[in-house]
């Protein structure tokens, strides 16, 4: 599989589109807005900037797209204005594979701009925004161009299934599973642990060419707390979307064979994997790296009412289970469809809602979100 | 109509599509060809180029996107090589409407960077390419990052209907037209004028704060060598939609205040009209400014054979009204959609074709096509 060609979010605005199913990864970006701000005021203070290289990686579209932008020129705007120097001119790019939906964010440009205009009377002098489609996993800007990078939910992406796992299509390593799981043998999660570290310093590398000494980029992604690559919260839903394909398998509409040759081209990696390869790589100082827990659904109790909202969940696990299998359908749907083909989707996620839904009514079904705050050495 | 929001190039690989239907438009970048060398030549004779900005305003969607990219990044290397100086570090920025169907370009993207590397090994730390949406008749790129410019087959889009033409509904002053015409009178051509002069003027102004000084810029667009706006050579493809319409009208499928209320945001001007606006806002030199004839159908004999040629095009007349027909509708759909509904546009184009096929027997039509080259000044 090329991950580069197939992997894209749902597009356009319709039902099972990503514009329309991406609460969670708002959620995520949301969890990240003070460590982002900070590290916006840091790259303001060290430097009087005249221009500013803005990039965010992973964009993808919809509403989230020019929400992150948004806040990062919010806080730009509201240091410039604290420290009494003039707005840096705001040079900001939108990157994501080839295959995303970019006419759906351009489109919505000129209402952002207006807005931009009429809240900052920042003018289109002050501010330009243009898409930068290919892949992190290798250069995508000029030399020394950027002053802050973020990246939210894309980083867990692999730039491909680890080459040991697709060239055993004859003899698959991880028999049932489509992700590392706790049936998997310790060859494959060995092979995802060293795509992921290959990946993220060339990621680390690429980027630190393309910053300024003392840029500063916050990344965040899927990740784990547990040391072990198989722990329930890194794996689940991997393993409940293979348990749906399995069940089809059992009825014959899907051949089993299939399930075993595919694989996520997807890590989640641990705080400490993620500290390691920083490191080992050497380009940026790390400022912090936390870790958060983000339901499946992207709820959390926003009242007091904590009790009522514990009601409110175990009478809709069944809707919540429809939530979670909308966001990860408007997230996976194309790589699954090029394996598989298309007729099987509509029954599989109503399958994934239905298992989402009964572990939701075994457990509290939570991500971790790891966050890290980096800054380029001198 | 606002024309930022209306105006598109039809979208898409369809049978209608501008990405099937941009032969004309191919044909007019060629004629350009040698002028754009030149400037591009001249642009890195001048200084030692460490980084270049190019941009390509206008770009549309289809194949004529990345072939304009690709000319210029031919000349950029086959300087730099005969210099003996090492390759700029290329920035290179695709701009249209936000409406554009920017996905389209992106889409290919991959293939024509395996190509710059395997052609010419550039790798991906060399060229770095990006989408701007947004209006030419406004900034769009940060202040002195670019060194060429180029725009083909797009100047002649005004930023607005004459303000004077939209403002009288009631009182249409522009009867049965839907452009200039013999029958329009001098208070619709001083309109159209003074948009063009206005528009051409903001244009330059915007580029010249984007520009480095000596950068060079090369624009063609649809004009006339007549001193007269309602010549033949600028009006006719306007003139012959209209009375497709008219025709239209008379049966009672479109109301003729409906076509009384139309007016193209369009301007053909004189060569002079170009120069004294250029010499007017007083940032660019002017190079050169030469008038091509482009056949309608961007048909030209491309061998000796001549004669056989002419035989081919007066047995060919139908199908060739029919090629001009899609190759105008590609361009005007978006805007003729809006106005008139999307109902009676199949119809519309079906007799176009034949009113254009008519008028190839009568005549051999052709539009003038002029190319300007400006160098910043300092």
């Amino acid at each position: 599989m090329e991950v580069m060609q197939v992997l894209h979010m749902n597009k356009g605005e319709g039902e099972t589109s990503y514009a329309k199913n991406s609460i969670v990864q708002r959620k995520i970006i949301s969890v990240a807005t003070s460590i982002i701000e900070k590290a916006v005021e840091e790259c303001l203070e060290k430097n009087f900037l005249d221009s500013m290289g803005i990039a965010d990686l992973g964009c993808s579209s919809g509403p989230n797209s020019l929400m992150v932008i948004s806040d990062i020129i919010d806080t730009v705007y509201a240091t410039s204005n604290r420290k009494g120097i003039p707005l840096p001119e705001l040079r900001v790019s939108l990157n994501d594979l080839p295959g995303n939906d970019f006419n759906n964010i351009f489109i919505s440009l000129p209402e952002f701009y207006s807005q931009l205009k009429m809240e900052k009377n920042i003018g289109p002098e002050g501010c330009f925004i243009s898409g930068v489609p290919g892949s992190f996993y290798g250069r995508l800007f000029p030399k020394k161009s950027l002053h802050f990078i973020h990246s939210s939910s894309s980083l867990h992406w692999l730039s491909q299934v680890p080459r040991l796992l697709d060239s055993n299509i004859l003899k698959p390593l991880n028999k049932g599973n489509i992700y590392i799981s706790k049936t998997s043998p310790g060859s494959v999660l060995d092979a995802y642990l060293s795509q992921f570290k290959r990946d993220f310093s060339v990621f680390l590398k690429s980027r630190s060419e393309e910053m300024v000494v003392d840029g500063h980029m916050v990344l965040s992604f899927m990740g784990r707390v547990s040391t072990d690559p198989s722990s329930e919260e890194s794996c689940m839903q991997w393993e409940l979307l293979a348990q749906a394909l399995m069940s089809m398998a059992l009825e014959g509409l899907i051949e089993e064979e299939k399930i075993d040759s595919f694989n996520a081209p997807y890590y989640a990696p641990s705080a400490q994997e993620v500290r390691s390869v920083v490191e080992e790589e050497g380009s940026f100082t790390i400022n912090c790296l936390e870790a958060f827990e983000i339901e499946w659904d992207g709820g959390a109790p926003s009242n007091n009412n904590f009790q009522k909202h514990i009601d409110k969940i175990e009478k809709d696990n069944f809707s919540r289970g429809q939530q979670v299998a909308k966001t990860i359908r408007a997230v996976v749907e194309s790589m699954l469809e090029v394996h598989f083909g298309r007729k099987i989707i509509d029954e599989l996620f109503k399958r994934y809602a239905q298992v989402v839904g009964d572990y939701f009514s075994r457990t509290s079904a939570k991500n971790i979100d790891l966050v890290i705050s980096l800054t380029k050495k001198g």
